[in-house]
């Protein structure tokens, strides 16, 4: 099958080429700032299920304008000390869905946290968030919900968000707050390389076939939404491209990758036509931290690594962290 | 090409079985006094175009919240006395666009005035009104922003601004106040039955192809989006389906028809597998006033009469205003 | 969205109309004896992973023809005493995959199987068991692999394996006998219907959206492969229409359910257009057992209740086995 | 996979309920009677090829208007005396070809000859015959073209040149006139029909899955082109469906059926999609000649029996006219 | 999303290489001269609608070969003097339809005429001039029609009526001789360009995203119909390609463009793969007139610039010719 | 429309980098020795057709593993002496058919032999022929079974396949050994190359638009399968690339070609999105024979040259061989 990007040698050769704003780190600051400043209550609730070997707990934490975002929190029954702590975000429309879906971190060992998204949660798997904010005029979905301000987007409220989960866990006594990784796939990459990218906590940082990254690129070469969402946009829109790639610059990948330190272990397809590969490369080479590595399935599409990324990420993390 | 929905000699007999709830004129009440307590001041600034034949203006009017609605305003320069007034609602995914798009009301004799649909404006025109409220997790689009309660639901707020344009133009020396049309296409229909079915000073309405008629039904027969976007909705809030239909029957075009004396231009298309034929008819029959018409087009999907229809409109119109 | 089938009232009134074979037992028993005969031995090797609350086992046993199969065993670590047992097959197209990818009957207490697919494995999950049969022409897939003769079917196969794999863990000290359970969606649902019909140790099935049933009617009615499979067979091998049906009826979940007396728990999609909600009824209906229930997603396809599902079952079989 | 039209048993009850014209037979005397008054030449050149058990000519005959059509003549080289001949008409889109792509009839002992298609040839086998007549406002396509007059309609025009076919070829010393046979699929079978419907010369008729009969039910039917020309005909001329319909009756292959007296034999599939079932029926059973035969492929779309249906020709041919 | 044709800076070096017949000027001005020879009536009847502000004319002149050709004349009801004229021309398919689909021209002060499209008029607008002319072999549609001799292509008669419309409209009364433009968008775009290119009387020439250019590239580059008709001409006729580019060379854009002086106010959109850009570009470069200007719209596909370039375009005449 | 793959001047300087292997001749040595080792009875029973031109057997030939493999041979009725033989192999999915499907090489003087596929014959037309050897992991077809293994590979039955049906009919009296050609289009053109590699009694090989060739490049190029069933199935088997290649160059084209010495016609259609055309030009490069002749359709996809090539066909091979 044709792939949908440059492939080897010319990737090799590919640098992004995203500006990077003069104030990008001063916004992120600022930004957590005034959602810490506005503060709210962690509530964690015993979950019940049928699950024996793990305690499921239903966590409400102040996000974004201390507005309730929720998440599962999935610890194993039997503990003891403080556990190496793994958020997980999610790909985009899906919510943090239901304790049961994903155990393979607290079946080896983790305190697992999945984050559920705001606002979205009902495209692939539910979400109880919601999004107490509007827009102006915008495409169906998130990628164009206040695009037209950086203070209004969308993902600044996300990303803030996933921050904030952090924020909420790694004081409790059950998290080694020396040892907490960040993962997920597609959006979920993307959260997670944008938290590693503003919170030195992070010691590990786990994105794969990560969106949100390469805006300029990604944009013009993905083959199916959600970038899609931007040109319709901009086909509408005719005179705003300026405007809305000013915006996006504040929220690329390859900007959050270019001050992270964390450990970092990436995945990439060579044949996705939603998260075009040169756009993944693009933000792996940015990234500053000297420990990094990235997996690449040549001959698979957004689904990416799947289950074989799972056990690479198991492995990788439990021999840096157990 | 085969029928998507029932046809003749079925559809006749077929009959909206949408339930009437028993608070549904008190809310629609209490939704338009709440709008208006919170007033807000109207502006029309002169549109600079090169048109020579008629004026423009662009109006900013208070909707839903007192929120600041946009919309373009058209006059035939040479104008005399009070025209009758003609409020155009637009279509799904679109907005105002430019005022050059539609003339031939104006054109026609007509004050003309085509409402910017808030949030949207982005898919097919562009639009310049945001909807400054956030929502529960959703499916993009508007069709679910909200549904999990009616005094959430995106077009409680979309509706009231309908009945809010009129508000802001029917004191003008330029219109008449005992002859304000209603009209549009699609969502554009469907807001035209919402607004004529709750504001009496609407003596005529003109819905073509109508959107948002007869949920339970359209859902379940509808083959392309926006109804689809509540299946899927329903398709991962697996248990949400009752609470979902609770609050559509507020805002089902079935219902406002029910309680619409305006004279009425329906019209219909038979292939159409977007707004099926038999939730139009639904509502055509349960249209309470005595003096309305359907137009039927055998062959058409929702593209409808399209030119054809205008001029049915023009004609029928000028006959009842003229 | 349109329904693909019939739906209630009229879905409620179906019965599936497939002949059951007079030596439809004996066909079975002969077979699961031709088998047995031949034996083989069972092998269970620890596997490595990271996973620290269960054990991981890679499974070899013999199946059809003493033929080796595969699967993955997880065991709670911490366990005590017989435990019931959940063996689950697997979707069309798919394998075992990975231990890591389903845990949550592990986690729930249970002592937990997943078969391998015999010459699957590679559509959308991986697996690891060859199918040493060869065939007669054939359309790419399984469904026609060998159905010109029913002692040459490919699912005579498969479904020896599926009681063979009981056969292999019945006898061991960690599985309770009179708690077995089997369960699988879609041709994994299939199969459990089908090991469940000719199985008495069985005492609970859970069918999801449950394929290989009342195959007259959902090749007839199925919008998408693999039921599409039988139809473009039919569609070359224009004279073979009766000798096909004439193999299926010998692999039809209808008949099976006819002379099984488990617990059973189904699930049915009503827009599900792979597996016909009516076919599944069809199954559902015949089922001899009277301790069954089905639950059903009105506005799902295939994927049917998902986690939902997963929920139900836990519950359900927790109350019934622990 | 899911039928597009009715099946048994609705389909056996179903009858064409298309309107005959009380100047039909006139109409098409009156047209057969001004065509062969124009006269013109018949020319047969061999044609050079490496063929060496049959004699090709390349044939140039006068159709409707005096045009000149073209088609192959295929003889067995060696023969004796008078031989059956087999007039072919091609399907929509497609011309004469090349003469070694049909053989099977001249080595079966006939004399074959398959006429080209006015205008068409260009959509899957090459043609070389001009329509040297132009048309109002069409759909691109041959289905519209002058369809709102009967006397300008493309399918007057080409089912004239079927009879003028047969009227060049029927002196010649190596044909029988007695044992003349026409035959098609898909249009090719609809000018089959027609020609055996009007020319009583003809003594056996073998129309596969054939087209252009029972219009009214075919146009609201069919799932694909080309029947769909008229239905993007119609959602254009919103006022001119009678019109259409006025014309198509003098051309529906149920009229020319209901005065055909030849022996029949019809196949009809019954998931094709661009000719429907009950239309195909619609014409049969509509067929006044006593010798019919229907042969039905149930699993079927607009391929149809293909070379099995051959077969079924060959033999059922050979008995009657060898 | 990925563009389906070279970008910057690629673009910016690409020529066309479609060779310039010798002949060219000279087949033109024999055309013209020979359908002028004809002549023919023209007639103008006013037309009944329901517009107050304009006068509407049913029009009919003679195009090639004296055939009767139709369009709408729309004129500002008030005026004075004689005004400027704006000639448009009609995209693939479409045709005149009615005169209160485009007001904006005549809004805005001009004469407008806007021309049918002979023998097209079914596909998205409605037409009322028939093609009188027939053809060889063809594809569905108008690009291969007579394709085989530049003397009988369909678009010599267009083109011809495109000029001739002018010859019927220039010596009135309203209008300004010294003040005509022409315009359309895709195929009226490229019949704007060969009437600018053969006609000096126009002064000026705005085309959107023209059609018709730079054959030898558009029929290898574009991603969907019309040019693929020619694709699959060439598909079946795979011993034509000479002389079908042979013929096209007479017809191509680039070589109108080559000897127009008119001013000239293309558009072109990056992400059009109907008319490729290059394909435009290939014509703008070409353009021998000094006073020549693009706008590119880098997000959009066929719809172009949509209302901003109808803006753009009322702007940019409105200051040469108001 | 856009072209699939490289085109001149690009495609003129393309070369296949497939290696070889150093057994590659020895495996096939060796594979041939052990079929013609287990040997088999060869039977030829009259057909029963209507055909009178023609003489049609039957066949059954031992193939590899001495399984029966079926076959129509057919020839002219009227024959004196050793007539040339041609072998026809079949496209993917395709069975030997009935033998008046093609008769153009019996209608020109050769003796023809249309040799079935194993396992396949229920795509596109009807095969007899079972392959009796079961499989691996598999993508639903026939290109990644016993992919895993070169010995078990389907292919390397299929082509021993095609060695044996020449070693069947050679004696025969009515057969020229001197005068033996291959051909076939797709797959069947892939077989005939393989088969022309292996066996020097191949005097001409007749290679349409071959499949199975530069399999590296084929894989990451074609857009349809059938290679995308390779591109699937590592897709799941990620960890499987280097073993799937290296069985995939024993039966690559380019490597028959390479060591292939008997005169060759080739055609490649530069359209073609299955068999990308430089894989097809890879395979033709490295023929070593110098009597080597590529024909090229550049609009054509798969289907290639068709009835166009037949004609090329018959008058090189009659050229040479009568």
């Amino acid at each position: 099958m044709p792939f949908p990007d440059i492939v080897h040698p010319a990737i090799d050769a590919y640098e992004s080429a995203v500006p990077m704003p003069a104030d990008f780190a001063a916004f992120w600051q600022e930004t957590l700032a005034e959602a810490r400043a506005i503060g709210g209550a962690v509530t964690m609730v015993p979950a019940e299920t049928t699950l024996k070997l793990v305690d499921v707990f239903d966590v409400t934490f102040p996000g974004f304008g201390g507005h309730p975002v929720k998440g599962w929190l999935v610890l194993p029954r039997v503990r003891e000390g403080r556990l190496p702590l793994v958020v997980q975000y999610v790909g985009y429309g899906g919510g943090r869905g239901f304790p049961h879906e994903m155990l393979h971190w607290a079946a080896s060992g983790f305190a697992y946290f999945r984050m559920d998204t705001r606002g979205q949660g009902s495209g692939w798997s539910t979400g109880a968030t919601p999004d107490p904010v509007g827009s102006t005029s915008q495409i169906p979905g998130l990628m164009t919900k206040g695009v037209l301000d950086k203070n209004d987007y969308y993902y600044r409220r996300l990303f803030t968000d996933g921050v904030r989960a952090i924020d909420a866990l790694i004081g409790e006594d059950f998290v080694d707050p020396e040892r907490v990784a960040v993962c997920g796939g597609s959006q979920g990459g993307g959260i997670a390389l944008a938290v590693a990218g503003i919170d030195a906590r992070v010691k590990a940082v786990m994105p794969d076939v990560p969106f949100l990254c390469d805006f300029p690129r990604a944009v013009r070469v993905a083959g199916r939404d959600p970038y899609g969402e931007i040109v319709r946009f901009l086909a509408q829109h005719r005179d705003k491209t300026d405007v809305v790639f000013g915006t996006l610059r504040y929220f690329d990948g390859v900007n959050f990758a270019r001050q992270c330190q964390a450990a970092a272990l990436f995945s990439v397809a060579l044949m996705d036509d939603i998260c075009p590969p040169s756009s993944v490369y693009g933000a792996f080479k940015a990234f500053a931290g000297a420990d990094k590595t990235i997996i690449e399935y040549e001959f698979n599409n957004h689904e990416g690594g799947g289950p074989f990324q799972d056990r690479q990420q198991m492995a990788w993390l439990s021999k840096r962290f157990l």
